[in-house]
């Protein structure tokens, strides 16, 4: 595995994110407070799957959503919490860019590994405007910086002409691709081959597989809340090449996103699919932030029968 | 008129917004710095063209683009400025619920008369939710609440149905459609007709003068930043019913969205054309704020030269 | 009135399309036949009601869901029976330029005064593409040219200065937009100015009013399928600069709208809605081409219902 | 290799459609005539890679820009050229029902093996619309029909719940899909288990290795239509398993992508980019149906000179 796990860096001074990086989601006790133990039962559980970093306050983990304050004591609560065992990467997509730049601050005084910011995505922005803007914010930032690509969320894509800009600085570290289009995808891999200590990570885990077994450096993968070992191994047999290991694990993720993330209705679907789940396993509360609601006991008992039947294929964790 | 200047209220307790109501550019002297005096100007300016209120913070205001620190020294010093001289409304659009309750508070503090929220827009949200979110942020909010349509910056369109919902509850005083689908616009006028009491005000100022004709309650125009003698002359040409004006004003209307609003590329390409107009004029800077940049030179001889030979033709204040 | 009911033309040789010109559906008695008793009354239905002109085979007219021989024998059966009375506009829009101009010679031959023709909609297509297109059919069309702007369609909007190098060409008439959208309208009635000769008409009937009020030419009205006489007087009532007339005409349209268009889901509810509406009203068939099916029985008695209630509100026609 | 080259049949009755079956490009001599010759070659030229069969008249094949008249035409030809040594695939797609089983009967008199039809495309059609459209087709069809999921030119996407009810029935072959969209093209071969009879394959040849690896049946690849052998190769490697090869194979595909599909700007860039590859190689005439027109000579210099350079690397045919 090519993750950094002591701090050191590269000779390009920057970190390298790869493999298996969960987009955790914020786990709530009421509106504006953090289920803080069940937060350390989160962050505990995701760690010994063995994944490779963690990312806090992304789509997944309802960043936009929640309030500054929170926002900074859960970069403080997890940072704190998983000390020197993994990197954590901390969300400040934002439309303010004063915003953004606070938290970047602060998440660089928590000790955190990277900042990830997806494009302001109130008013339109144009992709000259967009390299301007990420330009800045490299600079402006403590902390390396990763572009995340989120078209579904932004209403904007992040063109491969604005992608080569954004490399081509030396604190950008790595490139988060959520569109869901693999040819878009296959492009930024090749593109990647001219900055080879610059790493691409797929969002959607449906594609985790086949993105790591054709040149991609791993994956940002939302049901890593709930199996993180799945994951992991998922990784792991598509980086060794092992095509049949790779489509039974792949077999079951696509089981995992079927299951769970299409109980509900709108495009909260997954996220409430993983927070209620995360319940079902006695983890963490399924609350969400406004403008979102759990399930109701119907869409609940869905769920925990199916996380159960899931639980059991799981691969184990050896520890 | 039917706005209620001094700020008593009709016999559902709500106040009736109708007319001018100008979404008020915000005047930058620096990144995250307000340029004071070129903002006491402006209100100047605009209040002496006989506009029926103030929106601060809206999409022209740029809103989600501040901090939250300048956001709030922004209400503090624009109500404290117009006083108990027009209403003012303020924006808290944002995707957090709490940092939009947290500035509609401050608002109410400050002597605000409503708040105007677009939908949350970084996450998908369905018409249930969107429901709900509007419902808990009438009961919350300390101020009457604005619903405003915006699709084109929240990816989502407020459906009938939906809006239906939110008439009926007593703290919605108005509606704000920013849409640019006239279809829609005239459903909801015909929607109104069963809350006499609420209004309906249109975004696009090239469709202020057929929605007044028609039956619509006033305009939220950002030309009037500009010229507002003009939008407010045009309200009551159509308030009247008199036709051969309404075309002669708005034939000024559609002058200055053409000379004026395509200069830049891109979807900022409008503020930029209204915050350089001002800078011309010597009534404001012309700084936007991240991820936008005030025009080159080229552009701004471009706007200096056209906002020149419009204000030529504008109607002349008659203090 | 602008119109030339005798064909004689202008000096520029070209007709002057204004006024009313009913999108006219297409009556069948069964997959692939016309309903030719229906076809005879609807257009005698609709003459009687005072309409500058009919347009055949538009999207109303479900023209790309007809074979070739069918659309050729409703070609050959309207101009024989509609003859010198009003002139008839012939929708071609096709993938195939070659269909397209096939089916133009017919409408020549049988003495139709112009086509109609939204872009190609298959493959995407740009702007200069779209150029070349438009004025290669003005050049090898033998009948004048109606450019026909349908983005919900056609995923493609006719842009400005696209629309302005197809109005140089002397063979392009008049200009049809269905956007929806009014600033675009107001755009192409302003750049209209440059061409006097020509005409801008709207689709969608809710903006008839306020588009004749500000300088548009007349409407493309599906409803004057029903009440051929609604529209008339409301397009003269906005010539004439009625605006209470306008008003009160105008509710009626959107009673019509909200009464019929919406009762079935999916797009093709306003079609159903109309051929179901003329169904209960005696005149045609209410078959429909596929991919698209008849109300059902409950369907049908909510529009029957409230077919019978409009029709009671609407101006009498006095011969 | 699971194709059957004989034209026998599985139990089902059904012919088994998997491995690459290339949309072949339809080659003109001028507006409405095609180059005969060319096609003979290209015909040639594809079947000596080993491809598993032709599909003719799809997107790449300009189907929906092409006169009735030709498109049969190119049906006769194409069939008695291919004769028993591959199954031909027909594009029925086309607004008009009518039309398209007019078609359909015209392809099985040649000896056509199948019809393929991506949803009507013009008026906006709902999912029960859809499965109703289909089921139709499928009964009345005298071929087996291969629905064609294609949003960027439907406006439409064909949903899960709907793929069901086509592959319920016992004359719908097999499923194409060019929606770009992994997770979908994952859930399409998920649903497949229920009918292993039946086949997906997959659009766009940037993912034709990954849908391989993990379950697909093969690809309608473009770019087959250039280098038939490398598409074959890819396919083959995937297989089995290959891992290193289909790593050494996309790649190639990529470099393919990359040089040739991008000249042009607009839509159009892909189909152009391959028939001016096709020039270049000598096999057949680069010109496009309307709208489209082919590369100038600037662009057609830079085709040439990557073509050149790819043709040096790719895979060499053994016979």
């Amino acid at each position: 595995m090519t993750i950094d796990r002591n701090g050191s860096t590269l000779n390009s001074g920057l970190p390298r994110f790869s493999g298996i990086i969960p987009p955790m989601v914020t786990p709530l006790a009421a509106r504006d407070t953090l289920d803080v133990e069940g937060l350390e039962r989160l962050i505990e559980h995701i760690l010994v799957g063995g994944v490779h970093g963690l990312f806090i306050l992304g789509t997944t983990g309802e960043g936009p959503s929640l309030s500054y304050r929170l926002r900074r004591e859960l970069i403080e609560r997890v940072c704190s919490r998983v000390g020197n065992r993994r990197p954590v990467l901390v969300g400040v997509t934002d439309t303010s860019y004063e915003e953004t730049l606070s938290l970047a601050g602060y998440a660089a005084e928590q000790g955190a590994s990277a900042v990830v910011a997806a494009p302001p995505y109130y008013l339109p922005v144009g992709q000259p405007e967009l390299v301007e803007y990420y330009l800045d914010l490299a600079n402006d930032s403590p902390l390396p910086l990763v572009p995340y690509n989120m078209p579904s969320c932004t209403k904007l894509d992040i063109e491969l002409d604005t992608l080569r800009r954004l490399l081509d600085h030396p604190r950008v570290a790595a490139y988060k691709d959520s569109s869901g289009r693999m040819t878009y995808f296959h492009q930024v891999i090749r593109l990647l081959n001219d900055y080879p200590d610059k790493t691409a990570l797929i969002g959607p885990e449906e594609m985790l597989g086949e993105a790591t077994l054709l040149g991609g450096n791993g994956g940002v993968s939302g049901g890593a809340n709930l199996f993180p070992r799945l994951y992991v191994e998922l990784y792991e047999a598509a980086r060794r090449g092992d095509v049949l290991e790779v489509n039974r694990l792949h077999q079951l993720v696509m089981d995992v996103s079927s299951s769970l993330y299409g109980v509900g209705r709108y495009g909260s679907s997954i996220i409430k699919g993983v927070k209620c789940a995360l319940s079902c396993l006695g983890i963490c509360s399924d609350a969400l932030a406004a403008p979102f609601h759990c399930f109701n006991e119907q869409d609940q008992a869905i769920i925990r029968q199916r996380v159960a039947a899931l639980s059991d294929r799981m691969p184990a964790v050896t520890v």
